[in-house]
């Protein structure tokens, strides 16, 4: 990126853009600038709205030399709908969804993945690897195949069979690893000099987190560039949070957004909660959580999430805060979504059932306006719940006659 | 609707509109009329570019009182991208994939229910029943449950298990028919009266074709107005492809398009070739294809498609045609669309696999622009085909043993 420079997130070291840099040697991660007068220029002489709906829209924000050949699936520019029941309920003045489960590849990695492939592919890369608990697995599969790239896939033995298949619909290399996923990080740390793999792994590259940076720009434009109070977010890897942080905090240098940023919530299933727990025991540096996780094999399943001090200092540095939730919390949050016509993933449900925890709690306040990430597709995860038995029918008369049985009523409260 | 009116596609009989009505006594569907003008005056004082990136965009051409009141998941204005590799391929000058699996659903049956649903809503109505193979099935659960309707819903033995949970999810009644879809839509028209439902299948209702019809709305704003030289979609009940005729038609009408409408052409699975068969024999009726269908459980399986005289006469109207692909045909495209990063549905393959048929018959001829409809996520048939088994490893060791052993060339061959 010609105009572009890094700044460690750490030490606040700076270098000139580098598309290969990794984590500062102070184990800060690279953020990419930009000169954001010339952002703001270029956006005055054409104006967002005239644009592309898709996260493309943004290339001044996007650090690739040749935006017109960027690997693109379609990805980005999500619907953000209301939820009136639940606003009522919970007598929030507002409550979004962001769903970003209508991305390519029914996930929000699809954003990252975009930015990653066209920055390697910029630079003549060939192979790419990535250890994931799933929707990265299939994100960087589908973009590798657009981009022309063999991707190498490596994801833990519980990930959702149907993520495996995807990937491999999209032509990846598709590896299970027995551990966790930072067991298949190390598979490929360990490997990429001989195989010619480029890791690109969470905080491994640039790309990924620039490329979730647009649910931000794309959260406060559909917002009018006027912030909700609170923002929630399933938080793994936590690059789609910094990513987010990272883009308001642009546009808050351009002058494009009114009043303070929103307060960031990172919500974490029971059973890996790095994050909780080293945010509510007050510590600057993240501890990890170690190898005897108890949590889904979801994407909040990161023991020791590579960016995690910067991730606490954002959730301290908004007045935000983080919160665990049960799985069984994930599970009923996953129905009532479903119930407002709402496919999410597990980790989508995560945030509604922090939302829940945070307003019993009166974290969340009456009267304020939160924006929820749905970062995926339930479909993606329908092994997870094992599914339902329904009834079989032939003719009405068999449907009727069951209407007057005892076995309707027990069939229909477990079908409601 | 206060301004519209309703048409007989086959008698060109006149009546009021009425929301209410199926199909004429003559045995054609009831379309609705607009007074155009009005809508073009409409769109030059509010132009669509200003307007929200949902199918609501062009609500003064959808039979809604309210649209500001519409049940609406933020469906529709799903990207169009080329696929470059196969323009050269098949030395076609533009080949675009309308990715109408990006939808809230994962399918375009999102665009039909949320008129469908709008429309009933408006009118008071609290039960819907849909007989299905699949789509229709989990889309009218999603939005019955956004706008507080209950719905039921009857798919076949087959369909797959995974819409089947995803129509739970969302609330809906759902009851598995020994039998195809029109022994689902049989019950429901014989327990109609008695339990209240109203029947939303296909061509019972205006709301779903009106709806459907955005797909071609989008199409022409999408492609600056210019029109295609061949659309090739999947044809099951066949209210997509009239809806996007339709929407043509209307443009057309209002002087909006530039040139010929492009060809029309239906893709049918080998098995249930109702339109194909009727088409090739030259009947100006459709002839149903009876109980003996051999074809995949999926949106094209349709052996007697309501409006199936219309549909004959559209592919005929248009220069168009009928094409039949085998199965094996089917999965071999869904591959080639996979290969390239897109996730697609049996549906969607099919006309993939259609294209490569008629490219090499010569009847879609070289230097011609093209556009497929990809109407569904391949994740929602990811039991039509069973999973691949793949390789499990614990560390690079592992990996590295196996490259240099036969076993990796044939796990590699399988997975690629």
């Amino acid at each position: 990126m010609r105009d572009g420079w890094l700044v460690c997130s750490g030490c606040s070291h700076r270098i000139p853009f580098n598309a290969g840099a990794g984590q500062c040697s102070c184990g800060g991660v690279f953020l990419v600038g930009y000169d954001l007068e010339r952002v703001k220029a270029s956006w005055s002489v054409n104006p967002l709205k005239d644009r592309a709906s898709t996260m493309w829209r943004y290339h001044e924000l996007l650090p690739v030399d040749r935006p017109n050949e960027a690997v693109t699936l379609g990805e980005g520019w999500t619907p953000m709908i209301r939820i009136p029941e639940w606003e009522e309920r919970l007598t929030l003045k507002r409550l979004w969804v962001k769903r970003d489960e209508q991305n390519p590849t029914g996930s929000f990695k699809a954003r990252g993945f975009s930015v990653a492939v066209s920055l390697l592919k910029e630079r003549g890369i060939e192979k790419v690897a990535v250890p994931s608990n799933g929707n990265a697995a299939s994100a960087l599969a589908a973009y590798a195949a657009r981009g022309k790239l063999q991707s190498y896939v490596f994801v833990p033995m519980d990930c959702p069979g149907i993520i495996v298949e995807e990937s491999i619909r999209y032509g990846a290399k598709t590896f299970r690893v027995d551990g966790l996923i930072h067991d298949a990080g190390k598979i490929i740390e360990e490997g990429k000099s001989s195989e010619g793999w480029v890791n690109v792994g969470t905080a491994k590259e640039l790309g990924r987190l620039e490329g979730k940076k647009t649910m931000g720009l794309e959260l406060a434009e559909q917002l009018s560039w006027e912030m909700p109070d609170v923002l929630l977010y399933p938080t793994g890897g936590g690059s789609g949070l910094i990513g987010i942080w990272k883009a308001l905090g642009e546009l808050k240098e351009m002058g494009m957004l009114q009043g303070e940023l929103p307060r960031f919530v990172s919500v974490q299933e029971v059973g890996c909660t790095p994050v909780v727990d080293s945010f509510r025991s007050g510590a600057k540096k993240l501890v990890p959580y170690g190898d005897d996780t108890t949590s889904s094999p979801t994407g909040v399943r990161v023991p020791n999430p590579p960016a995690g001090d910067l991730i606490l200092s954002i959730l301290r540095e908004t007045g935000g805060t983080a919160v665990a939730v049960t799985r069984d919390e994930i599970l009923q949050a996953q129905a009532y979504m479903g119930y407002q016509g709402i496919s999410s993933s597990p980790e989508g449900a995560v945030v509604f059932a922090g939302l829940l925890h945070l307003r019993e709690a009166g974290e969340i306040r009456s009267g304020e306006r939160v924006v929820l990430y749905n970062t995926a597709h339930a479909l993606k995860y329908l092994e997870w719940d094992p599914p339902t038995s329904i009834p079989v029918i032939k003719n009405y008369k068999e449907y009727a006659e069951r209407v007057n049985t005892e076995h309707r009523a027990t069939f229909m409260n477990k079908n409601s």
